[in-house]
């Protein structure tokens, strides 16, 4: 799904990853961590796709909104795990989205 | 690939598309414009992924060299194409990349 982001300016982290062949406990904790995020403040929408790359898109109202999911001790504990053990390396990009076009058939 | 790209800022172009069933001429347009696009004055990286939802993320200099390759005559001929046969939405984001967090093994 293309997420339903409001009108800019709003704030996107893009995460890029590439990931190990160590399966134990990916999926759980991604799952978890996708339902976390949804529910965080200022948390506007996500999207993901991971063919050979993973890129994870998601859209928050603000860099304290940001800031705060970031430091969440749930998702700082995923965040460890992920560079022990599921992620061969990443990327995190903090940008404030300016324009948005959106196409609909 | 993870994209190699410079120090902050920079600008991002993250456009999110779900296909249409239609694949005539969709391949060879896609790599010829990935192509075309590494070759623009400004331009950093590029990121992609599809399962589903499509994920492109390109990276540039700044909103001169987007605004150029927006408008490039092939690439306009592109979107048109898109537009009438292989995308049953999209949406594209302008957005300022501020911050960048890499993690490599």
């Amino acid at each position: 799904m293309i997420a339903k982001t409001p009108t800019p300016p709003y704030y996107a982290v893009i995460f890029t990853s590439i990931r190990t062949n160590v399966q134990e406990g990916y999926e759980v904790t991604a799952d978890t961590m996708v339902e976390m995020a949804q529910q965080q403040d200022g948390f506007l929408g996500m999207e993901s796709a991971r063919d050979g790359i993973g890129i994870t898109v998601s859209y928050w109202k603000d860099l304290e909104s940001i800031r705060k999911w970031k430091a969440n001790s749930d998702h700082l504990t995923a965040q460890k795990m992920g560079r022990e053990k599921w992620y061969e390396g990443y990327t995190t990009r903090i940008a404030l989205v300016e324009r948005e076009y959106r196409f609909d058939r």
